[in-house]
């Protein structure tokens, strides 16, 4: 294998693809990027943790055609450092000989067909075409919601889907639920089918993070019975479609309030996150009492002692207390756009609604703590 | 004890005396500020870690006098995120009660009586006062020179001499040692005196991170058999003076080289930090090929490869191959302030120096490493 492109582009497509690499696995190929030579103008970079695959094309001047793969990390560290020019990559017993200028080194990697085979074939028969970034925009509303996903249970997962030009995405990890609602530019084939999916919440975080090193201005996701194939321009997911049923949290979201407050969120996140000083990481338990156009917050912890704060707000409905880990409500306010947000509220035990107050279609809505004494 | 306090006053005297407390000690009152009122309108702050004690002042109103301790850091961040406003702070039964606009906060804290006593009164016949700045920018030349202060031997002091209008430190761990001289404003009583102190690095570190909290131009050093003083506005810092006999630093220093290199800085850290991916953390050896008006730096480690770069230079002498620790060289050329650096040499095997093209009067003289085979 020889072939010479350019420092940046090389770069780009390393940061890419290292996100799906596993650094301190039991198999050390897993932590190497795959270097391929594709024809004689492109390379292929692809990297696996089994679960997820990404794989992209460079542009490159290939020399003589082969496979091999390197070290992710070392090899970004490296591109990264080097001075702005070509680089050449030969490949020598192996030994990666990487040139720069007056930089050069030998580096020792492991053999390509020691890496796992990774499929990227799908048919295209379920696949739609939409606008980028109101598809990122929905994932940064959502993902957070999700639960873990060490777990590797459905509620891991997002719920995606598209209806002509509606795209709406969910999640829930059964204390919190986040739905949003996002007008996209549907350049599918077929614009009137329907298309929904489940896929993990990890997954859509890192191609949120892909598509800001991409210029593309669509996205293409494809799905068979099992896998998912998503490609934003030179760059391809490849991960396999959760199965089961979710949630239909669309029958969770309460229809009607009688309490509803309207706060200003930079005052609500400083009140929050005073009160929050005083509260033992374990609990996480802020009281929040409504009544009379205030809020009072306080939170308290046997070993520190106790906060409390109170702020203006507009309100209408009787005056309540209820209880909820600030985290989940702290996490609303920092992926909210608009400057108010309304809490609408039933009891101190039924779940509340956060929204913003502005055009966006987005709830957020969080089960509350049982207060105790 | 009861007074009201400047918001921003309260937090800068908590940052200030916070570097000396102990966070996860045996004596949790260590982690603790100690807050007394002085007078009417006045209180003090100290933290100790029992090897060096910062007290400050700040100017309050003082209703009802009293000695308390709070945890430094939680009553940091309370004060950090309050309005800006007048703090209140009202001791009752154990717990001091916080208040700033509708915020509001019961801290508990730990009686005075087990805070240690700090010393902080010193007879001034033994003093300087000196210029902050010049002062501050020596330490910093210095003080990583020094070795780790957890070994708590003389290596681990700075040596500080004032003669007249010169300040003059230096620092060694035996692998490289750092001087630096300094022009400096000399307003003590006696200007004549030569001031000398063998004084703990890591005090210098917090010393300088302090003044950058202070606006005064001048640094008082105050020192009797076993303790140092020093005194910026309204801050003391109190340590021992450590004794010995530090190496007579200025004799290691050789005098004359038969090879000498001028070298442009950038592009010395550029390659050193390329070569360097290559290297295991372990070693940290770069080889030096010195020759020709060009510089050759290799590194390599089994596992993973090795590295190469080429730099040009201006060089006098015959060429020489010489290794070093390029930790101590990358620190060297992170601290100078010069474009070009000079490097002079004898033979593989000894004290090599490390120096500014420039009016700076700093050598950083480092130890080679013995190349095997």
């Amino acid at each position: 294998m020889r072939f010479v492109a350019g420092k940046d582009d090389l770069l780009n497509g390393i940061r890419i693809v290292e996100r799906a690499t596993v650094v301190k696995g039991l198999q050390p190929v897993l932590a190497n990027v795959l270097i391929e030579t594709i024809g004689t103008n492109q390379i292929k970079l692809t990297a696996t943790d089994f679960d997820f695959s990404i794989t992209t094309m460079i542009d490159a001047n290939v020399e003589e055609e082969g496979r091999f793969t390197l070290p992710a990390k070392k090899l970004g560290d490296i591109i990264s450092r080097l001075q702005e020019d070509l680089v050449k990559l030969e490949l020598n017993d192996s030994i990666a000989t990487i040139t720069c200028k007056k930089s050069k080194f030998d580096f020792i990697g492991i053999s390509a067909s020691e890496f796992p085979k990774v499929e990227e074939n799908i048919s295209e028969e379920d696949s739609i075409e939409i606008e980028t970034k109101p598809f990122t925009k929905a994932i940064r509303h959502v993902v957070s919601a999700a639960a873990g996903y060490e777990t590797n249970n459905l509620l891991s997962g997002v719920v995606c889907e598209v209806n002509k030009n509606i795209l709406e995405m969910a999640a829930t990890d059964g204390n919190r639920l986040a739905r949003v609602r996002e007008v996209v530019k549907n350049n599918s084939a077929d614009s009137e089918k329907v298309f929904e999916m489940l896929i993990s919440s990890k997954v859509l975080s890192e191609l949120s993070k892909i598509s800001l090193l991409s210029e593309s201005e669509n996205i293409k996701i494809s799905k068979e019975a099992k896998k998912i194939v998503i490609t934003i321009d030179k760059t391809k997911i490849i991960t396999k479609l959760m199965q089961g049923q979710f949630p239909k949290y669309n029958q969770l979201i309460p229809q009607s309030f009688p309490k509803e407050a309207k706060i200003n969120k930079s005052a609500l996140v400083s009140a929050l996150e005073r009160v929050a000083i005083m509260i033992s990481e374990k609990n996480s338990i802020v009281k929040f009492e409504f009544g009379d156009d205030m809020l009072k917050l306080s939170g308290d912890s046997p070993e520190a002692g106790n906060s409390q704060d109170v702020i203006d707000i507009k309100y209408t409905g009787e005056p309540i207390t209820i209880a909820f880990n600030y985290k989940f409500v702290l996490e609303f306010l920092k992926i909210v756009e608009s400057e108010d947000i309304m809490v609408q509220l039933n009891t101190p035990l039924s779940a509340t609604v956060l929204a913003p107050v502005s055009d966006e279609d987005y709830i957020y809505l969080v089960m509350p703590v049982q207060l105790r004494g």
